[in-house]
């Protein structure tokens, strides 16, 4: 892999959000970094300055001032991608930011692509490619869950495992091959027991890893429930409810409104996804009651978890009916009576009193409750320290097809087979091992990675 | 005004544009930034750090790691506000950014009100009041012009020129007064014939910088357009032919979409905004012809600028009437004969050839020749230098009223009147003088002034 030529390249983009800000600022990394700094920063020679120093003065092209700017200065390669890296805080007018820019481009830098500021920082060495991708994650998060797993990646987490992981595999594989030189002569210099329990260890960190991406996946992109029930069970009190308490936390971030994240509830740090919640807002009672359970069948198998809302006075055996199939289906669903305060003794008269949670929507009982209950039913069993979880399908997949080489390598030894056949499997999971880190891997990989970023990053 | 019980306070924005990027800054301006910053950051002790460095670490709060980050140090005086300055950039996730933000007010911060940085810098005596709203300018120009202008102004711009002058005025007025309390001797401190000088050199000043309020205004707001003539005139085809050649142009900037600058073409920095295009898109000929030029009485009077577009071909005196009308009524217009191409004699068919400019929107002759001729007829007359084109309302308002004191001043001049009754018009005069470059102001003025500045700022 030939990587020097691309970074002979310097480039440039905005780092900031896109948008009216009150500063905006704009990233150069490259060789050609601090020449570009000096050429438009007449007024002090940047690069005769010390790195992690910041300077203010006018930006310059051609003697027409641009802008007062903020200049930071960062020297390779103790720097986010390893270059140099020149950052321009500007006044966060759109229409400066993009003068900047171009002035940057005219004075020898090219446009970034996504991601290539990070792509950078992996191919110098400052980051695994595992770290990489946690970055991107850590700029989408927006729970304290994602936010934590994320920064946790970033900073080496559960890579860091895999690394020594894959040293001592290694150097067994080392071994291994060594006995192919020597295949004549009948020698072991790879001790089968402490390579035995190499592989356990292996294969133990692998399905606890891959078990985690459950979690994993639940705390990226969030759990979608679907709350379901007749019209008259109260769908759209419960909606409510439910949202009402959050909607103060929720619209204080900023660049999030009302709109996009209507349907959405953070529980314990857990993002709830409320699916069809406009029809649930359409569903005023004058719906066919037998057309109402066919449409929630079908939100049921898009849902994570179901909210199964019945009215508790209701005389019909609709109740018992609906809980049966969900169970035959073997749907993850919350069974939930509601208009409680109508009748105080629900729980007596239902027989699945242990799993049915009993709630008054309209009067705000039991509504936190149900939260908890949501939130368990999601970790229940999943709980784990955050070193351990995966969120990455890319991670998930590798970390499978790690398994099947463990379990062919274990098959392997419980059968005495010689190194030769071995081998391959090892360097199979080597190899998949890899490239979580990224210390295996090819162009095409790391460019559908870091484009999936943002420009800028 | 006793300013300092609010500075007392450390405050605390997100200073780049709100939504997702590869990086945020969070800027803390106040006496506890350092404070707050040693808080957050326990790697290394900022607060023991030399101004204008960085610094790379885990923010925690209580022991809770929330991000990676780079922290900017910038100690008073030597900063933006005056005060000390703690920026942290982050990754530009808004939920990180907020859960950063929320931290600096656990720690002592509160958050800033618009404009609040820029208003410490103007109390702290960074900058004047003018320089200070042409931050506002700056951040929110859109054209060459405008960012220049508000460039200019944010440096001292024209408020230096007017600071000397009211320094020499506060000097005559001083030897004016002084010569109330020796009004009994009828001594003269001040010398008259040097006073009438400076009077001429501020009403000189005054008047060319209220002559410069109608290009600032057209800088600042841009130019408003009609596009008016007979429905099979050609105007949708102009239209087409002026935005197109600028589409590429405007989409280039970060932040901005085709939707929202569909109706804008800038020309030479020039900003003219195209009024009711979507009204001439609608247009399509089956309108009936005597509506259309009442439609179009209509829209002259809100545009800056007509451009009256009519077919060469056309036999009618329909077009003699409608420039005649526009004549009488005194309106800002360009004659365009469209569909030239059928007709290359028509400059000579046309009596008012002189002013009348022959194109095809269609096959796009003349079309260049048509931005110069919008662009002069604003700048006509108008060029001036940088340093003297007032932008803001605020300053021409005070501007106004000092040309009121400056004549009542000059005509006390040359009627002789006493020093006593000249001061009450020289007091005026200064005062408002002082209020365009904050030496007098209210702190309704301020707080009004600040308001419309973005957070962070």
């Amino acid at each position: 892999m030939n990587k020097m030529s691309s970074w002979e390249d310097t480039i440039v983009a905005l780092a900031t959000a896109p948008g009216v800000g009150a500063i905006g600022v704009i990233r150069v990394s490259g060789i050609r970094a601090l020449d570009i700094a000096d050429a438009l920063f007449p007024s002090k020679k940047l690069s005769g300055c010390k790195s992690h120093t910041l300077h203010v003065g006018l930006l310059k092209e051609n003697e027409e001032a641009i802008d007062e700017v903020v200049v930071s200065l960062f020297r390779g390669p103790k720097s986010y991608t390893g270059e140099d890296i020149v950052e321009i805080s500007a006044h966060g007018s759109p229409y400066i930011l993009q003068q900047i820019i171009e002035a940057c481009v005219r004075k020898g830098a090219r446009l970034a692509k996504p991601g290539e500021f990070t792509q950078r920082a992996f191919l110098n060495g400052k980051m695994d490619l595992a770290q990489a991708e946690a970055v991107a994650d850590l700029i989408a998060s927006n729970t304290a869950a994602a936010q934590r797993t994320a920064l946790h990646a970033m900073r080496g987490g559960f890579s860091q495992k895999l690394k020594e992981l894959r040293e001592r595999l290694i150097q067994f594989s080392a071994l291994i091959e060594l006995e192919l030189d020597f295949s004549e002569e009948d020698v072991e210099f790879a001790d089968r027991k402490q390579f035995y329990t190499l592989i356990e260890e292996l294969q133990d960190t692998t399905k606890r890893l891959i078990d985690s991406f459950q979690l994993g996946n639940v705390i990226k992109h969030g759990v979608s429930v679907a709350i379901i029930g007749k019209p008259n069970a109260g769908k759209s009190t419960l909606l409510n409810a439910l949202l009402n308490e959050n909607r103060a936390i929720v619209s204080d971030i900023p660049g999030t409104t009302r709109d996009t994240i209507e349907e959405m509830i953070n529980i314990d740090g857990i993002l709830f996804r409320l699916i069809d919640t406009a029809g649930i807002r359409q569903h005023t009672g004058d719906v066919i009651e037998s057309e109402g359970v066919t449409r929630s069948l079908e939100k049921m198998k898009q849902a994570d978890l179901i909210i199964y809302l019945f009215d508790v006075n209701d005389e019909t055996n609709e109740v018992e009916k609906q809980k049966n199939e969900m169970e035959l289906q073997q749907l993850n669903y919350l069974p939930v009576g509601n208009k409680m305060d109508s009748m105080e003794d629900a729980a007596l008269k239902f027989d699945f009193s242990d799993k049915t949670l009993f709630i008054s929507a309209k009067h705000n009982r039991n509504i936190e409750l149900l939260k908890q209950r949501m939130a368990d039913v999601v970790l229940k069993g999943k709980v784990q320290s955050e070193d351990s979880i995966v969120t990455n399908a890319r991670h998930y997949h590798a970390l499978r097809e790690m398994q099947k080489s463990l379990n062919d390598i274990s098959t392997g030894l419980n059968h005495q087979l010689p190194g030769d056949l071995l081998a391959p499997d090892i360097r199979r999971c080597l190899h998949y091992l890899g490239e979580i880190t990224g210390q295996v891997t090819n162009e095409d990989t790391l460019d559908y990675i870091f484009s999936k970023f943002c420009i800028g990053k």
